[in-house]
Protein backbone atom coordinates (compact mmCIF):
# COMPACT_ATOMS: atom_id res chain seq x y z
CA UNK A 1 0.00 0.00 0.00
CA UNK A 2 1.36 3.42 -0.96
CA UNK A 3 0.84 6.62 1.12
CA UNK A 4 -1.87 7.54 -1.12
CA UNK A 5 -3.85 4.38 -0.45
CA UNK A 6 -3.25 4.89 3.35
CA UNK A 7 -4.28 8.58 3.05
CA UNK A 8 -7.81 7.08 1.09
CA UNK A 9 -7.99 4.12 3.81
CA UNK A 10 -7.98 6.52 6.84
CA UNK A 11 -10.50 8.53 5.03
CA UNK A 12 -13.09 5.97 4.50
CA UNK A 13 -12.69 4.75 7.81
CA UNK A 14 -13.82 8.09 9.36
CA UNK A 15 -17.04 8.00 7.44
CA UNK A 16 -18.03 5.65 10.43
CA UNK A 17 -17.67 8.44 13.03
CA UNK A 18 -20.44 10.28 11.82
CA UNK A 19 -23.33 10.48 13.54
CA UNK A 20 -26.44 9.94 10.79
CA UNK A 21 -27.22 13.31 10.15
CA UNK A 22 -26.09 16.58 11.72
CA UNK A 23 -23.29 19.28 11.19
CA UNK A 24 -19.86 18.07 10.43
CA UNK A 25 -16.84 19.90 10.23
CA UNK A 26 -14.70 19.21 7.11
CA UNK A 27 -11.03 19.45 7.13
CA UNK A 28 -8.59 20.82 4.40
CA UNK A 29 -5.52 19.34 2.99
CA UNK A 30 -4.83 15.77 0.74
CA UNK A 31 -6.25 13.34 3.63
CA UNK A 32 -8.99 15.79 4.46
CA UNK A 33 -9.60 16.17 0.58
CA UNK A 34 -10.60 12.65 -0.11
CA UNK A 35 -12.91 12.62 3.34
CA UNK A 36 -14.97 15.30 2.12
CA UNK A 37 -15.31 13.21 -1.26
CA UNK A 38 -16.39 10.61 0.63
CA UNK A 39 -19.16 13.01 2.51
CA UNK A 40 -19.83 13.93 -1.64
CA UNK A 41 -20.90 10.43 -1.88
CA UNK A 42 -23.17 10.27 0.78
CA UNK A 43 -24.56 13.14 0.49
CA UNK A 44 -25.58 12.11 -3.35
CA UNK A 45 -26.96 9.01 -2.04
CA UNK A 46 -29.58 11.13 0.12
CA UNK A 47 -27.09 11.76 3.45
CA UNK A 48 -28.43 14.63 5.49
CA UNK A 49 -25.55 16.87 6.60
CA UNK A 50 -24.20 20.39 6.80
CA UNK A 51 -21.02 21.05 6.17
CA UNK A 52 -18.48 23.97 8.01
CA UNK A 53 -15.50 24.11 5.30
CA UNK A 54 -12.25 24.78 7.51
CA UNK A 55 -10.81 26.71 3.98
CA UNK A 56 -11.96 28.49 1.53
CA UNK A 57 -10.42 25.64 -0.87
CA UNK A 58 -12.40 22.62 1.24
CA UNK A 59 -16.09 25.09 0.93
CA UNK A 60 -15.23 25.26 -3.50
CA UNK A 61 -14.60 21.52 -3.39
CA UNK A 62 -17.61 20.65 -0.59
CA UNK A 63 -20.08 23.00 -2.94
CA UNK A 64 -18.89 21.45 -6.02
CA UNK A 65 -19.41 17.75 -4.54
CA UNK A 66 -23.13 19.23 -3.58
CA UNK A 67 -23.21 18.82 0.03
CA UNK A 68 -24.89 21.72 1.99
CA UNK A 69 -22.63 24.29 3.81
CA UNK A 70 -22.95 26.94 6.51
CA UNK A 71 -21.61 30.17 6.35
CA UNK A 72 -18.34 30.86 7.86
CA UNK A 73 -19.28 33.93 10.24
CA UNK A 74 -22.19 32.38 12.25
CA UNK A 75 -24.87 30.02 12.90
CA UNK A 76 -22.88 26.93 13.52
CA UNK A 77 -24.45 26.17 16.87
CA UNK A 78 -22.23 22.98 18.19
CA UNK A 79 -20.66 20.90 15.39
CA UNK A 80 -21.06 16.90 16.00
CA UNK A 81 -17.80 16.09 14.43
CA UNK A 82 -14.92 17.38 12.42
CA UNK A 83 -12.67 15.15 10.31
CA UNK A 84 -9.53 16.82 9.68
CA UNK A 85 -5.59 15.93 8.64
CA UNK A 86 -2.51 16.61 10.53
CA UNK A 87 1.45 16.62 9.66
CA UNK A 88 2.74 15.42 12.87
CA UNK A 89 1.16 13.39 15.67
CA UNK A 90 2.86 12.95 18.78
CA UNK A 91 2.91 10.52 21.30
CA UNK A 92 0.25 12.18 23.41
CA UNK A 93 -1.89 12.80 20.28
CA UNK A 94 -1.01 16.33 20.13
CA UNK A 95 -0.87 17.90 16.33
CA UNK A 96 1.06 19.94 13.73
CA UNK A 97 -1.16 21.19 11.25
CA UNK A 98 -1.22 23.82 8.70
CA UNK A 99 0.95 22.62 5.80
CA UNK A 100 -1.53 23.73 3.74
CA UNK A 101 -1.58 27.14 5.71
CA UNK A 102 -5.45 26.68 7.15
CA UNK A 103 -4.48 26.72 10.57
CA UNK A 104 -6.64 29.08 12.08
CA UNK A 105 -9.59 28.51 10.59
CA UNK A 106 -8.85 24.46 11.48
CA UNK A 107 -8.68 25.23 14.97
CA UNK A 108 -11.65 27.25 15.19
CA UNK A 109 -13.95 24.51 13.62
CA UNK A 110 -11.70 22.04 15.67
CA UNK A 111 -12.78 23.90 18.97
CA UNK A 112 -16.01 24.21 17.76
CA UNK A 113 -16.64 20.40 17.43
CA UNK A 114 -17.59 18.22 20.61
CA UNK A 115 -15.38 15.19 18.71
CA UNK A 116 -12.39 16.20 16.72
CA UNK A 117 -11.33 13.04 14.46
CA UNK A 118 -7.41 12.98 12.91
CA UNK A 119 -7.22 11.02 9.54
CA UNK A 120 -3.32 10.57 8.82
CA UNK A 121 -1.16 7.81 6.95
CA UNK A 122 1.34 6.69 9.59
CA UNK A 123 4.13 8.13 8.20
CA UNK A 124 2.98 11.05 10.20
CA UNK A 125 3.18 9.76 13.31
CA UNK A 126 6.37 10.53 15.50
CA UNK A 127 7.40 10.56 19.67
CA UNK A 128 8.00 13.99 19.71
CA UNK A 129 6.14 17.13 17.08
CA UNK A 130 8.71 19.28 15.56
CA UNK A 131 10.93 15.61 14.59
CA UNK A 132 10.42 16.70 11.08
CA UNK A 133 7.81 19.36 10.39
CA UNK A 134 8.39 23.45 11.11
CA UNK A 135 5.22 24.83 13.62
CA UNK A 136 3.63 27.57 10.97
CA UNK A 137 2.03 30.16 12.77
CA UNK A 138 -0.54 32.76 11.07
CA UNK A 139 0.54 36.75 12.02
CA UNK A 140 -0.68 39.61 11.02
CA UNK A 141 0.68 41.95 8.41
CA UNK A 142 0.94 45.09 10.29
CA UNK A 143 4.34 44.85 12.38
CA UNK A 144 4.83 42.16 10.70
CA UNK A 145 8.80 42.20 10.88
CA UNK A 146 8.78 42.43 14.90
CA UNK A 147 6.51 39.20 15.30
CA UNK A 148 8.96 37.54 12.61
CA UNK A 149 11.71 38.42 14.78
CA UNK A 150 10.53 37.62 18.20
CA UNK A 151 9.23 33.98 16.87
CA UNK A 152 12.94 33.89 15.59
CA UNK A 153 13.68 33.58 19.61
CA UNK A 154 11.97 30.37 19.68
CA UNK A 155 13.03 28.72 16.47
CA UNK A 156 14.51 29.24 13.10
CA UNK A 157 11.91 31.41 10.92
CA UNK A 158 10.83 30.67 7.25
CA UNK A 159 8.21 33.07 5.66
CA UNK A 160 6.23 31.03 3.80
CA UNK A 161 6.08 31.85 -0.27
CA UNK A 162 4.17 30.34 -3.19
CA UNK A 163 5.56 31.16 -6.18
CA UNK A 164 7.73 33.75 -5.42
CA UNK A 165 5.29 35.52 -3.45
CA UNK A 166 4.79 35.74 0.21
CA UNK A 167 1.32 32.89 1.01
CA UNK A 168 -1.36 34.92 2.21
CA UNK A 169 -4.26 33.12 3.84
CA UNK A 170 -7.42 33.21 4.19
CA UNK A 171 -8.36 35.91 6.22
CA UNK A 172 -5.23 37.94 4.55
CA UNK A 173 -2.39 37.08 6.60
CA UNK A 174 0.91 35.74 6.38
CA UNK A 175 2.65 32.35 7.34
CA UNK A 176 5.89 32.15 9.14
CA UNK A 177 7.41 28.51 9.38
CA UNK A 178 9.42 28.14 12.64
CA UNK A 179 11.95 24.83 12.96
CA UNK A 180 11.98 24.19 16.51
CA UNK A 181 13.60 20.17 16.37
CA UNK A 182 11.43 18.28 19.07
CA UNK A 183 9.49 19.94 20.57
CA UNK A 184 9.44 19.33 24.94
CA UNK A 185 6.19 21.01 25.95
CA UNK A 186 3.93 21.49 23.14
CA UNK A 187 1.50 23.83 25.00
CA UNK A 188 4.17 26.15 26.46
CA UNK A 189 5.62 26.43 23.06
CA UNK A 190 2.08 26.75 21.48
CA UNK A 191 1.67 29.94 24.34
CA UNK A 192 5.26 31.48 24.05
CA UNK A 193 4.68 31.86 20.25
CA UNK A 194 0.80 33.62 20.94
CA UNK A 195 1.94 36.08 23.52
CA UNK A 196 3.70 37.39 20.47
CA UNK A 197 1.30 40.50 19.72
CA UNK A 198 1.04 40.12 15.61
CA UNK A 199 0.89 35.92 16.17
CA UNK A 200 -3.08 35.39 15.29
CA UNK A 201 -2.79 31.29 15.62
CA UNK A 202 -0.68 28.64 15.69
CA UNK A 203 -0.23 25.34 13.90
CA UNK A 204 0.14 23.41 17.53
CA UNK A 205 -3.00 21.43 18.54
CA UNK A 206 -2.76 20.24 21.73
CA UNK A 207 -5.08 18.04 23.68
CA UNK A 208 -7.35 18.66 20.26
CA UNK A 209 -8.04 15.18 19.00
CA UNK A 210 -10.58 12.86 20.05
CA UNK A 211 -9.53 10.12 18.17
CA UNK A 212 -6.80 9.47 16.02
CA UNK A 213 -7.05 6.88 12.78
CA UNK A 214 -4.04 5.90 11.41
CA UNK A 215 -3.82 3.82 7.61
CA UNK A 216 -0.53 1.83 7.52
CA UNK A 217 0.74 -1.31 5.68
CA UNK A 218 -1.05 -3.91 8.66
CA UNK A 219 -4.28 -1.61 7.92
CA UNK A 220 -6.00 0.87 10.26
CA UNK A 221 -5.24 1.94 14.06
CA UNK A 222 -7.47 3.99 16.19
CA UNK A 223 -5.67 6.28 18.64
CA UNK A 224 -7.56 7.61 21.67
CA UNK A 225 -6.06 9.93 24.29
CA UNK A 226 -5.22 8.68 27.78
CA UNK A 227 -7.79 9.69 30.14
CA UNK A 228 -6.22 11.83 32.56
CA UNK B 1 -9.32 72.23 34.94
CA UNK B 2 -11.53 70.03 33.08
CA UNK B 3 -10.82 66.59 31.48
CA UNK B 4 -9.64 68.06 27.77
CA UNK B 5 -7.44 70.14 29.75
CA UNK B 6 -6.00 67.48 31.54
CA UNK B 7 -5.01 65.20 28.50
CA UNK B 8 -3.38 68.17 26.85
CA UNK B 9 -1.14 68.98 30.03
CA UNK B 10 -0.50 64.98 30.52
CA UNK B 11 0.33 64.89 26.37
CA UNK B 12 2.72 67.86 26.83
CA UNK B 13 4.87 66.46 29.53
CA UNK B 14 5.08 63.14 27.20
CA UNK B 15 7.54 65.28 25.07
CA UNK B 16 9.75 65.23 27.90
CA UNK B 17 9.88 61.85 27.49
CA UNK B 18 11.04 61.49 24.22
CA UNK B 19 15.04 61.20 22.93
CA UNK B 20 16.29 64.13 20.77
CA UNK B 21 15.74 62.57 17.95
CA UNK B 22 14.15 58.72 16.44
CA UNK B 23 11.71 56.22 16.05
CA UNK B 24 8.72 56.70 18.21
CA UNK B 25 5.71 55.12 18.26
CA UNK B 26 2.45 57.40 18.10
CA UNK B 27 -0.76 56.26 20.23
CA UNK B 28 -4.65 56.23 19.21
CA UNK B 29 -7.44 57.64 21.02
CA UNK B 30 -8.54 61.34 21.90
CA UNK B 31 -5.52 61.90 24.43
CA UNK B 32 -2.92 60.20 22.10
CA UNK B 33 -4.06 62.36 19.14
CA UNK B 34 -3.01 65.73 21.44
CA UNK B 35 0.39 63.93 21.78
CA UNK B 36 0.72 63.58 17.70
CA UNK B 37 -0.15 67.26 17.48
CA UNK B 38 2.73 68.11 19.73
CA UNK B 39 5.22 66.10 18.00
CA UNK B 40 3.99 67.48 14.75
CA UNK B 41 4.93 71.45 16.12
CA UNK B 42 8.62 69.43 17.31
CA UNK B 43 8.71 68.17 13.64
CA UNK B 44 7.95 71.82 11.92
CA UNK B 45 10.23 72.95 13.98
CA UNK B 46 12.85 70.44 13.02
CA UNK B 47 12.53 67.98 15.11
CA UNK B 48 14.42 64.44 13.30
CA UNK B 49 11.64 62.03 14.08
CA UNK B 50 9.86 59.29 12.71
CA UNK B 51 7.09 57.79 13.52
CA UNK B 52 4.87 54.41 13.82
CA UNK B 53 0.95 54.80 13.89
CA UNK B 54 -0.88 53.02 15.65
CA UNK B 55 -3.87 53.14 13.34
CA UNK B 56 -4.99 54.16 10.43
CA UNK B 57 -6.61 57.28 11.81
CA UNK B 58 -3.42 58.14 13.85
CA UNK B 59 -1.76 57.36 10.49
CA UNK B 60 -3.44 59.96 8.37
CA UNK B 61 -2.97 62.78 11.52
CA UNK B 62 0.66 62.39 11.25
CA UNK B 63 0.90 62.95 8.16
CA UNK B 64 -1.12 65.66 7.81
CA UNK B 65 1.21 67.14 10.22
CA UNK B 66 3.89 66.53 8.06
CA UNK B 67 6.03 63.76 10.44
CA UNK B 68 7.79 61.26 8.03
CA UNK B 69 6.28 57.93 8.63
CA UNK B 70 7.63 53.89 8.43
CA UNK B 71 5.64 51.77 6.63
CA UNK B 72 2.92 49.33 8.65
CA UNK B 73 4.72 45.95 7.90
CA UNK B 74 8.18 46.61 8.22
CA UNK B 75 11.53 48.23 8.70
CA UNK B 76 10.71 49.89 12.18
CA UNK B 77 13.83 48.45 13.69
CA UNK B 78 13.98 49.00 17.88
CA UNK B 79 11.11 52.01 18.52
CA UNK B 80 12.45 54.10 21.36
CA UNK B 81 9.56 55.32 22.83
CA UNK B 82 5.92 54.93 22.28
CA UNK B 83 3.23 57.59 23.84
CA UNK B 84 -0.34 56.07 24.04
CA UNK B 85 -3.43 56.57 25.92
CA UNK B 86 -5.42 54.51 27.90
CA UNK B 87 -8.82 53.51 28.83
CA UNK B 88 -8.11 52.40 32.62
CA UNK B 89 -5.29 52.16 34.82
CA UNK B 90 -5.03 49.90 37.79
CA UNK B 91 -2.56 50.05 40.61
CA UNK B 92 -0.67 47.52 39.19
CA UNK B 93 -0.31 49.84 35.92
CA UNK B 94 -2.27 47.32 34.23
CA UNK B 95 -4.19 48.42 31.33
CA UNK B 96 -7.32 48.28 29.13
CA UNK B 97 -7.03 49.99 25.92
CA UNK B 98 -9.26 50.01 22.97
CA UNK B 99 -12.17 52.26 23.26
CA UNK B 100 -11.13 53.84 19.84
CA UNK B 101 -11.00 49.83 18.27
CA UNK B 102 -6.97 50.03 18.03
CA UNK B 103 -5.72 47.98 20.77
CA UNK B 104 -4.16 44.97 18.33
CA UNK B 105 -2.14 47.43 16.61
CA UNK B 106 -1.12 49.08 19.65
CA UNK B 107 -0.46 45.71 21.67
CA UNK B 108 2.09 45.41 18.55
CA UNK B 109 3.44 49.09 18.61
CA UNK B 110 4.15 48.70 22.42
CA UNK B 111 5.60 45.06 22.17
CA UNK B 112 8.72 46.75 19.87
CA UNK B 113 9.10 49.81 21.53
CA UNK B 114 11.71 49.52 24.69
CA UNK B 115 9.73 52.45 26.71
CA UNK B 116 6.35 52.92 26.95
CA UNK B 117 4.73 55.90 27.77
CA UNK B 118 1.22 56.67 28.97
CA UNK B 119 -0.93 59.41 29.35
CA UNK B 120 -3.98 60.14 30.67
CA UNK B 121 -6.07 61.85 32.96
CA UNK B 122 -6.90 61.25 36.24
CA UNK B 123 -10.40 59.65 35.39
CA UNK B 124 -8.87 56.67 34.32
CA UNK B 125 -6.96 55.44 37.20
CA UNK B 126 -8.91 52.69 39.34
CA UNK B 127 -7.96 50.32 41.81
CA UNK B 128 -8.97 47.63 39.71
CA UNK B 129 -9.38 47.08 35.69
CA UNK B 130 -12.91 46.66 34.53
CA UNK B 131 -14.56 48.61 37.24
CA UNK B 132 -15.92 51.18 34.56
CA UNK B 133 -14.78 49.70 31.23
CA UNK B 134 -15.24 46.40 29.33
CA UNK B 135 -12.17 44.76 27.77
CA UNK B 136 -11.90 44.62 23.92
CA UNK B 137 -11.35 42.03 22.70
CA UNK B 138 -10.38 41.57 18.47
CA UNK B 139 -12.17 38.94 17.14
CA UNK B 140 -11.81 37.03 12.99
CA UNK B 141 -14.94 36.98 11.32
CA UNK B 142 -14.43 33.51 10.39
CA UNK B 143 -16.30 31.33 12.99
CA UNK B 144 -17.15 34.53 14.61
CA UNK B 145 -20.48 33.70 16.88
CA UNK B 146 -18.25 30.75 18.19
CA UNK B 147 -15.17 32.75 19.59
CA UNK B 148 -18.31 35.49 20.64
CA UNK B 149 -19.97 32.61 22.37
CA UNK B 150 -16.53 31.09 24.50
CA UNK B 151 -15.92 34.91 25.26
CA UNK B 152 -19.69 35.04 27.32
CA UNK B 153 -18.49 32.40 29.45
CA UNK B 154 -15.91 34.99 31.02
CA UNK B 155 -18.01 38.47 30.98
CA UNK B 156 -21.31 39.91 29.24
CA UNK B 157 -20.62 40.41 25.60
CA UNK B 158 -21.37 43.31 23.11
CA UNK B 159 -20.49 43.16 19.83
CA UNK B 160 -19.39 46.72 18.82
CA UNK B 161 -21.77 49.03 16.17
CA UNK B 162 -21.02 52.07 14.69
CA UNK B 163 -23.92 53.35 13.17
CA UNK B 164 -25.86 50.38 13.08
CA UNK B 165 -23.18 48.64 11.33
CA UNK B 166 -20.68 46.28 13.20
CA UNK B 167 -17.97 48.17 13.77
CA UNK B 168 -14.40 46.41 11.65
CA UNK B 169 -11.18 47.00 12.72
CA UNK B 170 -7.92 48.37 10.66
CA UNK B 171 -7.19 44.40 9.59
CA UNK B 172 -11.28 43.56 8.77
CA UNK B 173 -11.90 41.77 11.93
CA UNK B 174 -14.58 42.50 15.06
CA UNK B 175 -14.74 44.03 18.62
CA UNK B 176 -16.30 42.24 21.46
CA UNK B 177 -16.95 44.08 24.34
CA UNK B 178 -16.42 41.59 27.25
CA UNK B 179 -18.31 43.48 30.54
CA UNK B 180 -16.01 41.40 33.52
CA UNK B 181 -16.62 43.78 36.86
CA UNK B 182 -13.35 44.43 38.51
CA UNK B 183 -10.44 42.06 37.53
CA UNK B 184 -8.47 40.24 39.90
CA UNK B 185 -5.98 38.91 37.68
CA UNK B 186 -5.87 40.57 34.15
CA UNK B 187 -3.08 38.30 33.10
CA UNK B 188 -4.72 35.09 33.98
CA UNK B 189 -7.63 36.76 32.06
CA UNK B 190 -6.07 37.93 28.85
CA UNK B 191 -4.60 33.95 28.38
CA UNK B 192 -8.41 32.87 28.98
CA UNK B 193 -9.18 35.35 26.33
CA UNK B 194 -6.31 34.48 23.66
CA UNK B 195 -6.54 30.78 24.19
CA UNK B 196 -10.36 30.90 22.30
CA UNK B 197 -9.32 30.09 18.78
CA UNK B 198 -10.39 33.56 16.98
CA UNK B 199 -9.41 35.51 19.23
CA UNK B 200 -6.88 37.90 17.50
CA UNK B 201 -5.98 39.70 21.11
CA UNK B 202 -7.08 41.79 24.02
CA UNK B 203 -7.36 45.15 25.11
CA UNK B 204 -5.39 43.75 28.38
CA UNK B 205 -2.37 45.55 28.76
CA UNK B 206 -0.40 43.45 31.28
CA UNK B 207 2.74 45.06 32.60
CA UNK B 208 3.28 47.09 29.78
CA UNK B 209 3.58 50.27 30.92
CA UNK B 210 7.21 51.82 31.65
CA UNK B 211 5.53 55.58 32.47
CA UNK B 212 2.10 56.45 33.85
CA UNK B 213 1.58 60.30 33.18
CA UNK B 214 -1.64 60.68 35.02
CA UNK B 215 -2.82 64.58 34.95
CA UNK B 216 -5.61 66.22 36.91
CA UNK B 217 -6.46 68.84 39.01
CA UNK B 218 -3.15 69.24 41.32
CA UNK B 219 -1.39 68.70 38.20
CA UNK B 220 0.95 66.06 36.86
CA UNK B 221 2.11 62.62 38.73
CA UNK B 222 4.21 60.18 37.50
CA UNK B 223 4.06 56.53 38.11
CA UNK B 224 6.27 53.63 37.29
CA UNK B 225 5.77 50.43 37.82
CA UNK B 226 7.38 48.70 40.81
CA UNK B 227 10.88 46.72 40.73
CA UNK B 228 9.97 42.74 40.89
Amino acid sequence: MDQNEAKLLAARAAIDELPPRGIIGLGSGSTAKLFVDEVGARVAAGADYRGVPTSKGTRAQAEALGIPLLPDEDGWGEIAVTVDGADEVDEHLNLIKGGGGALTREKIVNDASRRNVIIVDETKIKRRLGETWAVPVEVLRFGFSHARDALGKLGKVRVRAREGEAFVTDAGNFIVDVTTGPIEDPLALDRAMRDIPGVVETGLFVSRASLVIVAGRTGITRLEPKKK
